[in-house]
């Protein structure tokens, strides 16, 4: 079975790296490194790269677009396009190597016709024939039809086929409503969407939404698994914490793409998140950690088994409900 | 007549906006602008923007080359491309906007192979046919035939046509020696190749060198025009600098690109500098302000009349000679 990732904004990325960035300089540097880019590829090319059987759809369009689908057809990910009138977007790195800093700039994207996004979900149905889980990932295009995220968790749970989701904002919002399996914020995309400080808080309410789990990391504070059904007194069937002994220097650039795909590569259809809950939080820390030891977003180090079995796997205190 | 320009190291030219660069942050931004960049065809945008005949002609290739290609095609700059085998390099600019700052990151470029180049002579040389001046402006990709400057000048002398050189290091000397009847180096790059950091001591030995006038930018203390014939006492036919009254505030991308431009535009066959010097001057000077006062490169602001008209003219005081 396949892990079938979606992704609804794809990027070319460009890469440039110099010796010391000089704000308002100009500087002599090699060729960008070109990657066909954007969350739900990166997801893939983990899947991949792990022997995780992996397919990742998305659309492409314009110079870019040709660009992007040579670089794609070049990655050995298995993948299926869809033709769009719109331009892949652009999104430039630059790479201070003194400092170690990347600045990244990313385009907002254009829309794709409304008969291009029927496209693109026809061909996710499709794929969702011979898919164990279904990964919706990165952000929407502006002005991309709101219901886009809901529909495709609707086409996979139609063939009953789990959807992991990551996105932000409103659509992490419709995902939960729309009853994702599992939502995968970090802590400030999970504040922001649901005006909760607290993650625990605000994972707590996405399942009230209809998420059926929450990943959310913290960051150097390790991952939060929180996961249906809730019992009648307010307690979440899952409530866990990974954490790493100690903090890893490195890119988090992607280390959310290695979690989601650590996460979905557990999954599979009718198996509840509270079956396999420490698993699936045990890889997604390790690979997410093991992202970041790596240089490139869709790589993940070696070291992930290693880091896997030295994660410190710990219940969470939930917040007192007052119900009545 | 016309004004031929080669570039012998084109860049597809990306420029990215953000509202405030934070070092080491992701940014939102808006589609990059993209241009066909590279000095010499900014040259030609000036010029065909002021109503003086140009004609482009440069190199493209790969992906980027197509892209590069349907830019200077929708430009409407008339242009020649030589196809060649290696990709046309990026530049990526990032521009903060609340700083007005502009971080520049050119890539190296790469080297055609010896057939490649021996075209674009060829095609040079056609070109020259109906040509009232050469412009070589720009960079050359590394491992590029060293003779490449001295082959265009005297493709061009072959022709009877003056020809101006805007380049760096060893590269200037060469123009220098082969003859370059104007070459313009900015105070660094006049100092980086000749050693000697006084300009004028500089200007001076680039045109014992062969060259036939130096046009020197020196930022806001304004430009410099030291022409020959060197007479027997040492001083040279023409040694004058340009200033404004006031210093510009905007943005110097592509100044010395408009210097050039307003440089060409006033020089044709048979015409020696000396006999036009003020007024190539005067034209370098005004055209190389407003495009201070423009936005893009390859433009400048219609206030050029003007500014041409407000500009102090003086002699330069000249180095002591002590020749016996």
């Amino acid at each position: 079975m396949t892990v079938v990732t979606v992704t609804p904004n794809p990027a070319l990325d460009l890469t440039w790296r110099a010796e010391r960035v000089v704000p308002g300089g100009s500087h002599r540097v090699p060729a960008a490194g070109v990657r066909a880019g954007g969350k739900g590829l990166n997801v893939a090319r983990v899947l991949h790269a792990q022997g995780v059987a992996a397919r990742a759809l998305t659309t492409a369009g314009g110079a870019t677009g040709r660009i992007f689908a040579d670089e794609l057809a070049e990655s050995g990910v298995p993948h299926r396009i869809v033709p769009v009138s719109v331009p892949t977007r652009r999104s430039a790195a630059i790479v201070d190597e003194a400092l170690g800093d990347t600045s990244i700039f990313n385009e907002r994207g254009e829309n794709p016709t409304a008969a291009e996004w029927a496209e693109l979900v026809a061909a996710a149905d499709e794929e969702l024939e011979r898919a164990s889980v279904l990964v919706v990932s990165g952000s929407l295009p502006p002005g991309a039809p709101d219901a886009i995220v809901e529909v495709l968790v609707a086409a996979a749970h139609g063939r009953g086929v789990p959807a992991v989701v990551d996105t932000s904002g409103p659509a992490l919002l419709r995902a939960a409503r729309a009853g994702a399996d599992l939502v995968k914020p970090n802590r400030e995309e999970l504040a922001d969407a649901t005006g909760l400080a607290d993650p625990i808080a605000g994972a707590l309410a996405l399942i009230e939404l209809g998420a059926g789990g929450v990943l959310c990391s913290l960051g150097a504070e390790g991952m939060l698994l929180i996961a249906g059904p809730i019992t009648d007194d307010g307690a979440p069937a899952v409530a866990l914490r990974a954490r790493l002994a100690e903090p890893l220097a490195g890119n988090p650039t992607g280390a959310g793409d290695a979690a989601v795909a650590g996460a979905a590569s557990v999954l599979d259809a009718g198996v509840p998140i509270r079956d396999v809950a420490e698993r699936l939080l045990r890889r997604a820390t390790a690979w997410s950690a093991a992202a970041v030891l790596a240089p490139l977003a869709g790589e993940i180090d070696p070291a992930h088994a290693e880091l896997a079995e030295r994660l410190d796997l710990s219940p969470v205190p939930l917040p007192r409900t007052d119900r009545a």
